[in-house]
């Protein structure tokens, strides 16, 4: 099973015998992550970044690979989040296929991918195995760390299973379980996978790949990322231009059925099938409990943001994680932002959602200052990579 | 194919060489209709229902079958669409399985069902042979053609088509063109039949039947139906009862998978795949044209009805309905529900549509008693059945 890594991307061990929380083992397997700015003497200007289902470790362009990463405007110098300032790692959760161990990581047990033999995944799983790479970095305690999408739900993991590693939080389009609407959505999705002939119980090769499933799985994740709302813009009366061409095989022919068509193709064959299905699945099982659970969180601060036009994570989700968290005394800051652009907004509408995440980290700096008064972080440091 | 047709359903007869909107013609066709209450001597008392996609003409229950119709609670003696007064004509749309002539209908021609050689279809075919058959039922004009849904765009297209044939009209949830998300949806439940390696290019039987590809059509089609807000309330936390008991194969286990699963497989045997195809593609393709169109239209009173929660037929487009007819000078009266059953509302939530419906209804009587004093709806007339 081909992995899909980055050039840039580094690794971290996981100690031997790590625990699955639904059961069984994890033996000789790796978490990748990929950092940016330099590490301050004090080793406390650090930003971790957990990714949604399907982002790699690479969040922006990094000297080993130029290339344009899923949040480029938002992560350099300059930047909101400011690599003159911050050492930022980006982490590939577990269970998925761009450098971390998943299904299609080799087992070391056998020499074979895992496949379904990988144990079954939780959210916190990728949340214990976020704490361990940044542990492993030698990294006493995030500053702050930034979730979007499953990311969001992974911070709040990590933050009540690790409270001492973290100190601030953002969450973007995030929630502490998942509405039986997106449940619904993501079974569609592992449905189209697994009913797909050549998924073949998750023993696809690359001759005989769920091509099809994973396009129709991708062609839903596009429509429930966005919202109608900017699709009307997008695609406007969505007239195909002739349609006297059109296949009596109902093949696609208005503009909108082009351009799911094109993104879902590119897709479906840098994505393992299994690993899909693994993540998809940790997402609808997550469910942190009750408003006690965040209100029981001891952060100094927290950025919470929604969108409205959110079909997947709805507003009323993060509105619940702020509220959870203010209860527990947290100083909270909470955004309803009015992006038209659905549960994806974080990653387009970065004129948006730069302002805001500039400002709550700018806010944090003092503090490192006053815990490193005689170094710059610009001068000091120096990157683990 | 099997064709699903309930035994109080009635058939009028196509004019050979009915010509269809994008091309040939159909011989030998039908139109499957179901009627309720008496028809009066002048002929003048009827309303004619035009319906969604998947609906057949057993909109209630009825003497030659007394099963529960799916606008049961809506038709019938004292009901907001009165039998006692009105007389009720609900026609199966061309192209569907329910008795009218479509896809899963034998072809006059090479005795065999018509499968992907059935001629493109338009809504406004439907539309069209609507007319035909209420015009062979021997009926002059219809006071009030009530359309949700597809039904709703069909109804704007026979209003446009056949000025003479309506008074009246109620709108519901309808359109006059696919918004591109809904056309997304609807393009990604094609995709799934067609994929579906059973499907054959249309040659399916119910052997070799793509049964998948019809319930992952039916699941998406049960997601956009509903609203999100519907199904929080409906499943709540929605959590699965042991999640112990989970196969590694990803099957259903949260309880809105199950409901997903449980109703998707009662639906996927009983509507004809392509038939699903071509009237999926009728609806994406329909685009009445501009505001022009629907001020050129020439009725006396329409109520035109939006659910705020739809996410298929917004209610931005039923906004567009109302405005458009008011400017042609129709009397409108425009309702946005607050229902939080979204598309499917006016299936379920009949506390909120019945009155305003039976309202509008009665307001209509007056002017059928002027036209034919000297009868009694309930006693003159006498069914064409």
């Amino acid at each position: 099973m081909p992995e899909f890594i980055s050039s840039a991307t580094r690794f971290v061990a996981l100690p031997d015998g790590f625990p699955m929380k639904r059961g069984g083992v994890l033996n000789g397997s790796r978490i990748a992550y990929e950092s940016y700015g330099n590490l301050n003497e004090t080793r406390n200007n650090v930003i971790l970044i957990l990714t949604g289902l399907s982002p790699s470790a690479h969040a922006a362009s990094h000297e080993d690979d130029p290339t344009v990463g899923w949040w480029e405007g938002m992560i350099g110098p300059g930047r909101p989040v400011d690599t003159d300032e911050w050492h930022v790692i980006c982490i590939n959760a577990l269970g998925s296929c761009k450098g971390s161990t998943g299904p299609a990581s080799v087992d070391p047990r056998t020499g074979e991918s895992y496949r379904l033999s990988f144990p079954e995944l939780s959210i916190e799983d990728i949340a214990d195995a976020a704490a361990s790479a940044v542990r492993a970095l030698g990294i006493p305690h995030v500053e702050c760390v930034i979730g979007a999408s499953m990311g969001g739900m992974a911070s709040l993991a990590l933050i009540t299973r690790h409270p001492e590693l973290v100190r601030n939080h953002i969450n973007i389009s995030g929630a502490v379980h998942s509405t039986p609407f997106a449940s619904a959505i993501r079974s569609v999705q592992r449905e189209a996978i697994q009913t797909d002939a050549y998924w073949r119980r998750g023993q696809y090769n690359q001759e005989q790949y769920p091509e099809n499933g994973m396009i129709t799985a991708r062609k839903l994740g596009l429509i429930s990322y966005r919202s109608a709302l900017e699709w009307d813009g997008r695609f406007g009366r969505d007239k195909a231009g002739e349609w006297g061409s059109s296949s009596p095989h109902f093949a696609p022919e208005l503009p909108v059925e082009m351009y799911l068509d094109y993104h879902a193709r590119r897709f479906a064959r840098t994505f393992d099938p299994n690993s899909y299905l693994y993540l998809s699945r940790s997402i609808d099982r997550f469910d942190l409990g009750d408003m006690g659970t965040l209100a029981g969180m001891h952060l100094e601060r927290a950025m919470v943001i929604g969108v409205r036009s959110d079909l997947l994570f709805p507003l009323h989700q993060q509105d619940q994680i702020a509220e959870g968290l203010r209860a527990g005394g947290t100083d909270v800051t909470f955004l309803a932002m009015e992006s038209e652009e659905g549960h994806d907004a974080f990653l387009i509408d970065l004129r948006r959602f730069g302002p805001p995440i500039a400002r709550f980290l700018s806010s944090l700096l003092p503090q490192l200052r006053d815990a490193a008064p005689l170094f710059s972080n610009r001068r000091a440091g120096g990157s683990l990579d």
